[in-house]
């Protein structure tokens, strides 16, 4: 019997606690794993990197990569290099600086900057190719598991936000950059990339087509999740795979979508690919209260309605990898 | 039989030669390699990292480590990595800077900075020690062989120089790092550390009292292989060491030893270290022109003076790994 292929799609802490729990069942299904991850990051030590060095941003790439490092001691070393985050420079002798921008611009150039972000900077200057760089940063991090861009070229998020300004609630304005778009408090309208269809990375078109299950979420709706779908290429690839497909929702509302009921976060999905067909949606019973809305939320999308608890247990809304994973198991562990 | 235990002392690109010959003949030899590498470097990344975050300046050491790397593919590309230079940042849009520090201030914080310096850095950072870090950048590369740092502490160069100013050729004068001293045309009459007797790194003392052989050379005479002798617990040990000891002498001179003869540069050793004794020095019979001088300065040391093309074929002053290394397996196999 062949390994279960997974593909996984998002970007920051959200794809990572989806491939930690991949990590926990992947040895009793068998999984492999490839992560797809959003290139749209125009924030901190990413945004510094894309903007002055033009390459992909790499954050969300390296939390994707660390995710899935080996367990051997040295692998795990090189895992919290790579999430090593220089702090203003000790010798500056200047007060320190909460904004960790504004304070490497009075220090010096690393503050700020995770090790790994420079390490696949680097990479991707040196081998001229950003699948060829995560390709060998896997192996530095002995990876269980690929780690693809959704595309070779960075992109930027915009979206129109009604309410963006606080003291005019009913006027809608464009805001532009992934970073904006995440802490806004308004209420997205609609979100667009720029370039409007960036060509899909090739090696994830290929992954999405032999895949057993796609998975979505959790994760910032729209700064994380929902930029996939708008890369045309992939969108496509999406609704034509013969993989089913799994959406685990988020626990509970980032800014960027305060306002925005869990059914809600399904309706987005449809909004944005309305071919998009879903097998499951896994969600956390405590978060979702009353089940009705989202049961028919999720049987819209032709889903069908899992409740598991699968947050951490101190109260935050963070999912638990392991217990995600086990809430996993049976799901993906039923396709054949 | 157990491996010749060989430790080889300097910095920067003469004890990357020394280091890579010796790899040529490790597998003959059955040698088990340690690096000792000077920590006064203040000059370019890894100046501005000592001087901005306050640990070991890592150059000399990332190119001790990359000298050693592996030969597996994927060690090969991490050495590649680490060497990677980021060049001032392309999309800054000013015109370029020949000199890195200047173009790095203006564009960009990473402009100059190899990336394996900012990997050591953010090792010795996370680790807290350096020979940690070390270690750890040691296994990501699959080095045959080991690095150390001379001292845990970085360390300052100073020498008195006589016609630092070339309008007044007489006058002496103190010059102060090791950037400054190596790059004086004047001629150094006295060289020192500060502190002045900084601590040795433990685990080099260790390595020195169990080696079968001490290598020094080549490289800058003043800035990479005499500073070793200056720090007085390495003096120590190297003299008290029961190991065979070689000197590989310089192809030409560097600024900081202009109008310093080849037999000057024996002279150089015992003057700052007179209890050190040698038992073979050597040298490429086309640099060395007349041997006689250089026999008797090998003499004095208690030493024979081996002369082989040791030299690439180019005719620039650069030793061949491959013939430093054919060279040394005669001398070095010799000693049972």
């Amino acid at each position: 019997m062949t390994a279960r292929r997974v593909v996984a799609f998002g970007g920051g802490h959200g794809l990572s606690a989806s491939l930690r729990a991949l990590r926990h069942c992947a040895p009793e299904l068998d999984l492999d794993i490839t992560a797809v991850v959003t290139v749209g990051d125009d924030g901190g030590s990413s945004g510094r990197l894309r903007a002055e060095r033009g390459g992909l941003p790499p954050g969300d790439l390296r939390q994707a990569l660390v995710a899935l490092a080996g367990d051997h001691p040295a692998t795990r070393r090189s895992a919290g290099l790579f999430q090593h985050r220089f702090a203003a420079a000790p010798t500056a002798g200047v007060p320190e600086e909460s904004d960790p921008q504004r304070a490497a611009a009075r220090t010096d150039g690393l503050a700020g900057h995770a090790v790994g972000n420079l390490v696949l900077c680097g990479l991707m200057e040196l081998l001229g190719d950003p699948v060829a760089a995560l390709e060998h940063a896997g192996a530095m991090l002995g990876t269980v598991g690929r780690v693809l861009p959704m595309s070779r070229q960075p992109v930027g998020i915009e979206a129109r936000v009604r309410g963006a300004d606080p003291a005019a609630p009913e006027e809608v304005r464009t805001v532009r950059g992934q970073h904006q778009v995440a802490v806004t408090t308004g209420r997205v309208e609609s979100l667009r990339l720029t370039p409007a269809a960036p060509a899909a990375c090739t090696e994830a078109l290929a992954a999405i087509g032999a895949a057993d299950w796609l998975i979505f979420g959790p994760g910032s709706w729209y700064t994380s999740v929902l930029p996939h779908l708008l890369v045309p290429q992939l969108a496509d690839a999406i609704v034509s795979s013969s993989a089913r497909r799994l959406v685990t929702l988020n626990l509970a509302a980032e800014k960027e979508t305060l306002g925005l009921s869990v059914a809600d976060h399904l309706a987005a999905l449809r909004w944005y690919l309305p071919e998009l067909k879903v097998d499951f949606v896994l969600a956390d019973a405590k978060a979702v209260g009353d089940p009705e809305p989202v049961e028919r939320a999720a049987e819209s999308l032709g889903a069908r309605l899992v409740l598991a608890p699968v947050a951490v247990t101190d109260g935050t809304p963070r999912h638990d990898p392991a217990a995600l994973g086990a809430a996993l198991v049976p799901v993906l562990g039923a396709d054949r």
